[in-house]
């Protein structure tokens, strides 16, 4: 398969070949695409979730499985500073799936639709040999406020998450070492991480200058931002300490800050300010010249989530 | 698998116990979504096709495959007798899909895109042990019209169609066949149906009391209007001959009648109108008390886009 920036590259030229709309606030690229509607802002993303490659069915449920993507969706609309409002949803399902295994699966994604107020609105159901679900989350800019892209960060801004990242893929590693009995808590938040949307729309409100969602580990994301802003980003490790991830980790004979610098999927959001921080959030750098992600104070894990854009 | 009737059942069940929000004007179950967006209201809808299941790379190119589905969805908007203005999509990639492969997908669909005056905002790739496209399209109603669902039949309604259908299940039929150079023009339709957007919007113009798009197959789909109006449909299959399907159907040993009230994908438009006949459309029938759908001059098909629902 061709590499992310490749694809990014060819869709954005193929796609981009398109008279400039004025509704279109923003397009390919950010967490969700941003469009004006008679006043209001109207936000919309996709996540596609497959078996084998983004879940398994014997580390989760089908409520988790369709819960996580929701959760996934559902995180791109806030890290825009919106709010979801509707979910479509269409699956692949594989002849092993019944009324009880679909409305098991429907169940998780209303849970999470509840939880950020949102509603189903429609989808598809097809058969397929391969289990796979595709959700499209809209959501709504509140009047007044612009989309928070990833393009908005400043020299001199402070970089604050909305947690400490990593305890997802601590979940999966214990999952792929066959322990997940002994390490229950990071496990759940591996197969259903959680949503806080108070603080997502905390951020927004403090008038964070970027901000997008943890998905693919803290530096890709940070590396985000740094690209899109035309800034670097200096981060401290001490920050970020999570005693918890680290005996999980001693006990795997893994190790921890490969989680929480690389690790995805736990969907938290990262963001810039020059203003107040709000109250939850935690400081973690500062927006300075240059090109790169660097973390002071220790070695950059080798590991698949980052790579230097200089 | 389920029947489609249990799978509506029990995600109406699940999804349909929410709060009623006064901002849903039409929720699952019609051609797609509707919802008041402060004064205008917003169309969404998504599909989704699967190799194997809805294609075969040895029958359609990529551009098709991708356009074909672009077009199943601004057909859908069109349904509500709204206008296509964004469309998302998400794809599961197989390993041998490359950046040329990618680029030929994506081309199909902003073709599509481009002829509707839609443009793509958004999406998501993944690898996939099988190629699967998914798609949200979504669309606005014009100031002052309302959606135009599947339940606004009446009684001594004329029922209207925007061109004959089976064009795309004679192509079906003849690449089946193994002769599809032979018949190229219908094996083109099954490839990549037309959409007639002038029609379209001619059907909602002219004020249609009910519509859909012929995603399954007529009489399917007139079974769709007759059960949500609460009414009975008749139609005479004289005003849907066909000369060219008639000679397809010969040559290919068929018969042409299955694929004209029955073969689905040609996205063609099904209304129902107590008014005038949009020049274009074909007269077929009439809405009638009762609750079953019946061809009066002619048996129908027992053939699987068909069934009774009385």
């Amino acid at each position: 398969m061709a590499t992310e920036a490749e694809l990014i590259a060819t869709l954005s030229r193929v796609f981009g070949d398109t008279p400039i709309r004025a509704d279109l606030l923003v397009g390919i690229g950010d967490d969700a695409a941003v469009m004006k509607e008679s006043g209001r802002a109207l936000v919309a993303c996709a996540d596609m979730a497959v078996e084998g490659v983004h879940f398994r069915r014997d580390w989760s449920s089908l409520a988790q499985i369709g819960g996580k993507l929701a959760v996934a969706n559902f995180a791109d609309v806030f890290a825009m500073g919106a709010a979801p409002k509707y979910l479509l949803v269409t699956a692949g399902l594989t002849p092993d799936i019944g009324i009880k295994e679909i409305e098991e699966l429907a169940i998780g994604i209303k849970q999470q639709a509840d939880s950020v107020g949102a509603i189903v609105v429609g989808g598809d159901l097809s058969s397929s040999p391969v289990l796979t679900i595709s959700m499209t989350a809209l959501g709504e800019m509140p009047s007044g406020r612009s989309a928070i892209t990833r393009s908005g960060a400043h020299i001199g801004d402070r970089v604050i998450v909305s947690g400490i990242p990593g305890y997802s893929a601590a979940g999966l590693a214990a999952l792929r070492a066959g322990r997940a009995d002994e390490f229950a808590s990071v496990v759940e938040l591996h197969r259903l991480p959680k949503l806080d949307r108070n603080l997502a729309e905390a951020f927004a409100v403090a008038g964070v200058t970027s901000m997008c969602d943890v998905s693919d580990g803290l530096l890709s994301e940070l590396g985000h931002i740094a690209r899109a802003s035309g800034v670097g980003i200096q981060i401290t490790s001490a920050s970020l300490t999570s005693p918890v991830l680290e005996e999980v980790a001693a006990r795997l004979g893994e190790d921890a800050w490969e989680w929480i610098l690389a690790g995805g999927e736990d969907h938290l959001l990262i963001a810039t300010t020059s203003g107040v921080i709000p109250e939850g959030a935690i400081e973690i750098g500062t927006v300075i010249d240059g090109n790169s992600i660097r973390v002071i104070d220790r070695d950059v894990p080798s590991s698949s989530g980052f790579r230097h854009f200089g």
